[in-house]
């Protein structure tokens, strides 16, 4: 069905419903990144396949809102004779709205598909123009969606402690005496990922994101009324998570919601929507403006956690290691692949290790110039093939049951030359000086960022995303509060978060590089003055020496390089066939000049 | 005259005036970190001298709140029968006032002494507990304080524009267009700093500080009424400042400020007094919440500027380099003086020089163990000898015409050992690690702070201060926004900012070190992909020798070193007599292995 006939089945409600814009925000009701397809309706109403982004629907016209990472591809997307084309941030889907509209003009929007600032802040800007917000919970796109698929409704996963190291009942306990000491009888426990941790549980029913689609109240006594569908309910839930966890349907959550008068309950207006928060507050509970207390102490993994992810690291190394060997022979024997066969390829070494259950997110395969795109998806467009003296990028990682991996690694396709090197030398200079960095309590990402910008930096090079982001336990790969960027990560890194490591440069139309490992913080063992915190790498896979140019790289440097090797070809190595042996060795090979 | 004494006379004041307490800040109405002594209201109340602190006084008990840098101060120099001690932070004056006065109870400020956030938010907070705030500006430290100095009122010095590089007439057209760009009619210039810069004028009136004690209504026309003492504005002010600038007297101030009834007005919550601000308000102008607009424009210095800071640099440094030459002839015959024989003959190497008004601050010279109190001062006790095999810490500057300076060097006494050498090596390594640094535009001071700590860092130490602070053009030694530290700086360092490079490291009963320059931003030349900004020294000053591990510097070091002091040789040796030619060709002498 093209757009224009789904754009003219979403007027017609629209008026008849009596408003004059709908926003459609690339969202659903858990605002998680990941969206399960049946609750792709941005992209349903436009076409437009990006992880983020806004369309506006007006009687007369459209707006498709992006940001910069996606204005080449909305183009392609999205037809442009339904659609005008607008930078998210630049030209902001109310700005718009506030050009378009006439006084009085309604402005329909699904209050579950937005987070509670977003909401206020836009009904004050409106309101200021004489606009007027209209909640909507009878969601238009879905009332126009003939063909939507099922939701996917599997039994969630019932997690283990030997794999979560801490019972539901130990985590609710500790974070409900958290909520009591900020002043409220509960919290709302709104993020999936967040609900998950807390209940030891995992779903199958959102690609790459293993969480159980649920919402929960969670009260200072570590009860929990939990808001799920019971066909996730496996079998013995309930004694897995313990008695005073109460089901309610999702049916039921809005007269839950709704009447819990008198009590006060945090809630984060940043990452919780709008309509959860207004239940509440309608139904005479206070709310407590705060962070979601599950986010910390999820992000600081226990030991059981870290051990975990480095068994989940360790069998994704050798998935790694065995496509990178596998894709030497290929080069050398002339045969250059697209980047669809290499992203299948890989997959394939991944699919066959214990606990594997998926990728952690689409697979960034792209060689030669495609890689100087950040974000780039070799499925919105013809897959390209490997160019003979150039550089393939791949970034990808597996969802185990003990782990979630992220790996970026830049592989010289014949001799890329001597640039390529240079700046592949600069990113892995700064790559190392992140992994040695010894910082005391109190350090946050903002101030380790630029150990990884320094080289690139004294050249005149830099690179436009951040240099980390956190990463859960069998969760999502993209977690907070911890973050290594320029912009200010007020959370100090505390032990047992996971993050990356991956500064890269990127040249327009020519290459891209990246150097991506996970590194978990850990006290620096020793008899020191204060007490450091350090990094430990996670990923075990060696980076490509065909990149390296050696007159670059100081004495710890290599020292650095030829350590973190060691300890990939004594890992990895015994878990090889022999051909796929004899490639790490090599490739795992001393570099310093005195060894 | 006892602080009992004088406590009584406040308690009688207070009670005639129905109050239950009376806050007095260490602040006059210019809220400056720089205070003429009869202003120094504190001090006549408490006999506490620090650079910051607050009393309360009650009808029947008096708290003093200080930080943690006077927590020892504080005892010693006030009476702990008059005064019960808190910190300033943990227990603040308002939560004390709280726990202390009953429901109904008046609580007395000078709103001229205190900044209109803190008044606003401290206002709410006694209306919850039922206490009343009372502004009253008939001062009741004022009226009971009977031997209160005059204060000093001399003419302003009028700053030509071969030091100012720009008119008062041009500066006043950029910053009126700009508040014109932020939707103000004008905009309340209260720092005295601001003013002193906007209008090319400099006073003397304020220790170390020299700025015309002043407020001011810049117009977006560029016009200006100034509120100043007029016996401070000298012959031919008129001439300099352009015919739009119009006087008025602090006693008319309050009319002029509350009339200007429809204005929107500028101003600054957190550096403009509530006073100016409640005033302007009362009479019907509409204030407009914004930082204060001449902070960046001064902050960027131009070209004339600059030269100007550059040669006010060389003078300081022939001053300083003279001392140190001298310091370690007299140390070689065996003669160690104390803390204030020091500081006295560094200020008499000063006071000869070219332009040179006095000091920029209050110099620390601290010897041997004192140095680890980072804001020691030799005159709050009995000052120090020098002790054999230890390191001098003086940290000091001068107020020049064409510039302000500020210099940490850390001295040989005999031999200190091999762990001080250890210790100054790593701090001096993050120092030219900080100096070397090249970044791209938006970078803040936030950002590049652990390029100084890290080699602390890696062995387990850090420091407990800032790196870096802004300094003013002939202004304040300490001025914002530029700052290098770990707090969030938001505002991004731009080119022309100076800006001080010290880290530390301080040993409590021990020792302690630092190494420190002023430098300035500038755009590195050369033909980058990113324009990059670097880091060029402005202080001229060898560091010592003796104090270095050399086993701990790379060659990039050594040359950064070697580079560095063939500049203090080259530009200062030339100036000096020859006996301290020779003392400086040899501090200066090269130190890599291949030279």
């Amino acid at each position: 069905m093209p757009t224009a006939t789904r754009l003219a089945a979403l007027r017609q409600l629209l008026r008849s419903r009596g408003y004059d814009a709908l926003v459609i925000p690339r969202a659903d009701e858990h605002l998680g990144e990941y969206i399960p397809p049946h609750n792709e309706r941005l992209l349903w109403a436009t076409g437009f396949t990006g992880s983020a982004g806004m369309a506006v629907i007006l009687r007369d016209g459209a707006g498709i809102f992006v940001d910069g990472r996606y204005t080449v591809q909305v183009r392609q997307q999205v037809p442009a004779g339904d659609f005008s084309y607008h930078h998210l941030l630049e030209e902001p889907p109310v700005e718009w709205l506030l050009a378009c509209l006439q006084p009085g003009a309604r402005v329909a929007v699904d209050p579950r598909l937005h987070n509670l600032q977003w909401l206020r802040e836009t009904e004050a800007e409106l309101a200021a123009a004489d606009l007027v917000l209209c909640l909507d919970t009878d969601n238009l796109v879905d009332r126009c969606w003939h063909d939507r698929p099922a939701a996917q409704v599997q039994p969630a996963l019932l997690l283990d402690e030997s794999h979560t190291g801490e019972s539901s009942v130990s985590k609710r306990n500790r974070i409900g005496a958290a909520v009591k000491a900020l002043g409220a009888d509960g919290a709302l426990i709104f993020a999936p990922d967040s609900v998950s941790w807390l209940l030891n549980l995992r779903g199958r029913d959102v690609p790459c994101l293993p969480v159980l689609q649920s919402l929960a109240l969670l009260w200072t006594d570590g009860s929990v009324d939990l808001m799920v569908e019971p066909a996730r309910m496996p079998t013995g839930w309930q004694q897995h998570c313990g008695a005073n966890v109460r089901l309610h349907t999702p049916a039921e959550a809005e007269a839950l919601l709704g009447t819990q008068a008198g009590k006060r309950v945090l809630a984060d207006p940043v990452t919780a929507n709008a309509w959860s928060q207004q239940l509440l507050e309608q139904g005479g509970a206070t709310l407590v403006a705060g962070t979601d207390p599950v986010l910390l102490p999820k992000a600081c993994k226990n030991a059981v956690e870290i051990a975990g992810a480095r068994a989940a690291h360790v069998r994704d190394a050798v998935a790694v290691v065995r496509f990178l060997a596998w894709l030497d022979g290929e080069q050398a024997e002339g045969r250059l692949y697209d980047e669809a066969q290499l992203a299948e390829r890989l997959l394939d070494f991944r699919s066959g290790a214990e606990h594997f259950q998926g990728p952690s997110f689409d697979t960034i395969s792209a060689a030669g110039s495609n890689a100087a795109m950040c974000h780039y998806n070799h499925r919105n467009g013809t897959p390209a093939r490997l160019q003979p003296d150039s550089v393939y990028l791949v970034d990808s990682g597996g969802q185990y049951i003990d782990g979630t991996t992220d790996i970026t690694r830049t592989v010289a396709i014949g001799d890329p030359g001597a640039e390529v090197r240079r700046l592949f030398t600069l990113v892995l200079k700064g790559h190392i000086a992140l992994d040695q960095a010894r910082f005391p309590k109190g350090t946050t990402g903002t101030h380790l960022d630029v150990l990884a910008r320094q080289y690139l930096w004294r050249e005149g090079h830099d690179y436009d995303h951040g240099t980390g982001h956190g990463v859960g336990a069998f969760l999502s790969v993209h977690e907070g509060p911890q973050r290594i960027a320029k912009a200010w990560a007020p959370v100090p890194l505390q032990p047992g978060m996971i993050i990356s490591n991956e500064p890269g440069y990127y040249r327009d139309g020519a290459f891209g590089i990246r150097c991506e490992n996970l590194v978990v913080v850990a006290e620096v063992a020793g008899d020191m003055e204060k007490p450091m915190y350090g990094l430990q790498a996670l990923t075990l896979v060696p980076f490509d020496r065909r990149l390296l140019d050696l007159s670059l790289l100081d004495a710890r440097e290599l020292q650095w390089l030829d350590t973190y090797h060691a300890q990939v070809a004594g890992t990895v190595g015994p878990l090889l066939p022999a051909a796929e042996q004899a490639w790490l060795q090599q490739a795992c090979a001393p570099l310093a000049v005195d060894s």
